[in-house]
């Protein structure tokens, strides 16, 4: 045990559920750090977490559970954030402990709606984390699958590809294979971007159009992202990588995405309020939508899709006419 | 009446009636070809295909239908053909009337067993229609959706854009919208590949693979089918268009596809005859991945997925082997 790596997971939720479960394939000790002191003692108990992807058995004899994230922060070298987006600058906050030492890999798919950054450069500008020490882990995986040990492809993105192979190794499994890329911008922002895809792909559904519209938003969907990226952050790279177009379609056609699930439900005639009381949980693309559309003002790339989206969501225009609209501008 | 262009439709399928309706809400007469004499008088009386598309409604008074190919061929000048590519060549036969002068659109996906070529190079080299008469109608839409007036989009692809587009004033309607395109022999050979690339998911399926997989399935087939049909036809082309792209999503993500219903049958351990017996339909992909294949061995294209089909369908290997070798092909 004295020379494997020291990884942890921050997060409680189902994707930090899953990545443990991936880890502890491979470690014999975890590092998790989560919130909820019930849910700890819940996975100690009955090895599952009562809230979240129950589904995985857990191995609580490998895990280092604490409800304290300056304990984990400092015990551990390797730190996977798969905290909400929306709720990752309050569990920050409560850093003591510096980041500026350790490797940040985040697997969170979203802006930090506080500062606009995406993730990576959250933990570059407000935690001092040089970038080559910055990585993204992302899919396409849906956690649930990852509980069925159902053959999944992850892509690890770092500037220095070393840290994102050493990473791998501990990721990879019987059910998971790893995919090395140094496009740690383009797979942030593509992991952010799909989950207003899925949205609009709701949104549609729930207006009554069928899977031949579907397809077409979708591959309308995959070319907006490519000019979307282009802007934020040129280089070479094949949109229709599985960490680009794999991850928009596991979340576009996937009838279990909560954003599409959100879109489904404002397509249907809810309001944005009703709707995400409704589902009693965040659909993170909702934030993502206004991000992205905003850094877009500046950037002017042609996103008819997310213009939909935001003029739907933020707009209060009617998706009917709006998707009526967004008809046109597609082909 | 004078004046209208002289369209008809050649088949007796979902996709033949399909299109008939799509003319049907722009011309006043549609010519229509189909051997059944039956289903003409069926039509006739009851205003549905009694076989295929039961679900769309048509108007007799507006239809032509004749079960002698000659007359319709000899009165129309335009001549769409949607007869599955495994019973063109018995068609074609029938002719003692000239194609030389006519406009063909082929909306067949596949290729003619008996010749090896696609349906386009068919007409030209069995038929003598010059290649800027012969054009390509394809997805991406399901028939099924097109009786329901669902919206969708339908790309119309001649070396001759005038004649394409001239066809399209005809097509597009409340629920179809239309795009020209010149890349017959490109999207000719995209409606084929996708039916290949739909039996691997319904293999896969069947096999016991999940969404994570599917999707990276789907984000390397349209890789792979950018690389196949480069070495066919290289010319500048976006594979994410709704024509290549959108078709292998609508096809790859239906599980009312025959070509994906056929896959699974397969991956759950049917035997190819049995699963076509079981199904009493030809699955286009079939004969797709044998022509597919074999024009690759002269090309060269790295085609990891049309080789796995073509081995389980064709070389007998197992399809839980097969595949399991390919997950290592894939990224």
């Amino acid at each position: 045990m004295s020379k494997e790596a020291k990884i942890a997971v921050l997060g409680g939720g189902s994707w930090a559920t899953a990545i443990v479960k991936m880890l502890s394939e491979n470690l014999d000790t975890v590092g998790w750090y989560m919130r909820s002191v019930y849910a700890i003692e819940h996975i100690k108990r009955n090895k599952h977490n009562p809230n979240y992807l129950s589904s995985a058995e857990l191995h609580p004899e490998q895990l280092d559970l604490s409800d304290d994230i300056n304990e984990i922060v400092d015990n551990y070298d390797i730190l996977i954030f798969a905290i909400p987006s929306a709720f990752l600058k309050g569990e920050l906050d409560k850093l003591t402990v510096s980041l500026k030492d350790k490797v940040v890999f985040s697997a969170i798919k979203g802006i930090v709606p506080e500062t606009g950054l995406i993730v990576g450069e959250h933990f570059h500008d407000y935690h001092s984390v040089p970038f080559e020490n910055i990585g993204v882990l992302t899919g396409p995986c849906h956690a649930e699958e990852v509980a069925m040990e159902r053959l999944s492809y992850l892509t690890l993105a770092c500037e220095d590809e070393e840290k994102a192979k050493n990473l791998s190794k501990y990721i990879a499994s019987r059910y998971i294979k790893t995919k090395i890329s140094d496009d740690i911008i383009g797979t942030e922002y593509a992991a952010m971007l799909k989950n207003i895809y899925a949205i609009a792909a709701g949104i549609a559904h729930g207006l009554g159009y069928g899977d031949n519209f579907q397809s077409v938003l979708m591959s309308n969907a995959i070319r907006e992202m490519k000019r979307y990226i282009k802007k934020v952050h040129k280089m070479k790279r094949n949109i229709n990588d599985s960490a680009y177009l794999g991850d928009l379609l596991v979340t576009g056609y996937s009838v279990f995405s909560r954003n599409r699930m959100f879109g489904n439900m404002i397509g249907k005639g809810y309001t944005v309020k009703s709707a995400m009381m409704e589902m009693s949980m965040v659909a993170e693309g909702y934030y993502a939508t206004k991000s992205a559309y905003e850094i877009n003002q500046k950037n002017g790339a042609k996103t008819p899709i997310i213009d939909a989206v935001y003029n739907v969501l933020y707009g209060k225009k009617e998706a009917k006419d709006e998707f009526e609209k967004l008809t046109n501008r597609l082909n």
